[in-house]
């Protein structure tokens, strides 16, 4: 297959990593996908970074057997952690994650440079959007709250009503009151099921960034550096979970936007590579 | 050592099955104890029967290991799934796990076998609860529901106060409307930590069953029938996890009720194993 052809490969510990799928899909219409969603550890979130960074090398691996093009790592805890070592076990093949794009287009929103970012527990000790807007904008004051219930909200398709308000204004007005923030960084692949609700509490006033939009865009800037554009017609996306295929596509066409058969998902075992 | 001085090992997916150790620990003081966390791979609610099995396997031989006279398995969702292969994985070592315990208690507090069921969703759709409780009262009507977001509410400690109490009535009230129980077994592990809000919202007409005290229960029987009760002092039990032993410790407390020392939780790899 020609290098343009090769499909894109992109990962998450679990369905999350849809909405970047998502935005892929609208942004590159031409282009060809291979998702995986490693089911059998999720969540990522809460663990360490030596673990996360196991487990993401080997998602990496399995997809590097589809003859990817490009990695998107479209999972926030995996790109604050492992993107050195994903990196490094693709290579020659470009890597891409959530983080940087992200922190780009909160700077961008946020003139004054009070950015909040709210994520999982382990994308918040790991600091990686603090030192990606730094990098950016070293007088920056950025705020972080870890809002790990999001992810079971997301999950279970609580994202509107007195539920997802109350947990929102939990997380969100120690953050609103301490900083002011003029953009706020939804950290997590699951967060932006619950847009709606946060943009409620946040108010009009503040910038919502949600990495995956801005990491489309950086997918498409580096296709388009490289030659690796794709112009035919696009294959259907393939899916592959780790386990239980049947509740990633019903949990997933919360994250998609779309419909994803049962039959279109494949389990696949990591441990077995 | 001597039989009767060996420890109990106990294990889960993660933290909460330290709700089962605390009263295992309460009702059996002269017993030392080795208790193992599955956390680089919790929860097992969410996984399929084949991976919860195979990981629960991994995590009983791991125990194994440390010349345990007794398993317990406090996990409702491997008590439900895994408890047939880790018998003959432990064999000749006695395994009991939550659900039989739990069955009896429940079919004890209604007469009329009203039994509702909270649990994970990997427990609902294996239907363990309901086929135990079938096999000692054949007429028993049974409603099943599953409450994955107590388990997030249980991590963050958020066990009271209006967004408990929202969530808590969201699973409840269709369970108490379709079926007015007698009983309400609490099928996760978890889900003591939320048994206040629990009792506030089902009302005192309804008996609570916690596997946790019916489980501690089995296990004194079993270790009297066998002549494996110890008698002398006990050692400081021993926490193993497989990520995050800082987390463990943290979380830990409150579900054992007790401080853990960091210090005290051991990292441990079943994959090399």
């Amino acid at each position: 297959m020609s290098s343009a052809a090769r499909p894109i490969g992109v990962f998450d510990s679990g369905m999350g990593g849809l909405t970047v799928m998502r935005a892929l899909i609208e942004r590159l219409p031409n282009e060809s996908f291979v998702y995986l969603g490693d089911t059998a550890r999720l969540p990522y979130g809460s663990k360490s970074p030596d673990t996360v960074t196991r487990y993401a090398v080997q998602c990496a691996s399995a997809l590097g057997a589809y003859d990817i093009k490009l990695l998107v790592v479209a999972c926030n805890t995996a790109s604050s952690t492992a993107l050195p070592a994903l990196t490094a076990a693709l290579d020659p093949i470009p890597v891409i994650g959530v983080i940087e794009p992200g922190a780009e287009a909160a700077v961008a929103a946020a003139p004054q440079g009070r950015i909040a970012v709210i994520a999982t527990e382990g994308t918040v000790k790991g600091c990686a959007y603090a030192r990606a807007i730094h990098a950016r904008n070293p007088g920056a004051r950025v705020v972080q709250q870890a809002a790990p219930l999001f992810v079971a909200l997301a999950e279970e398709g609580l994202t509107e009503g007195p539920i997802a308000e109350l947990v929102t204004r939990r997380y969100l007005e120690p953050v609103l009151a301490a900083s002011r923030p003029e953009a706020l960084v939804l950290g997590c692949t699951h967060f932006p099921a619950l847009k709606s609700v946060i943009a409620d509490v946040a108010g009009p006033e503040i910038a919502l960034v949600d990495s995956a939009a801005t990491t489309a865009a950086a997918v498409e800037r580096l296709l388009a550096q490289r030659g690796l554009a794709r112009s035919g017609p696009h294959e259907a996306p393939r899916f592959l979970a780790t386990d239980a295929p049947e509740r990633f596509a019903r949990v997933g066409e919360i994250f998609l936007g779309a419909a994803i058969p049962a039959d279109a998902v494949e389990q696949i075992d990591l441990q077995k590579l």
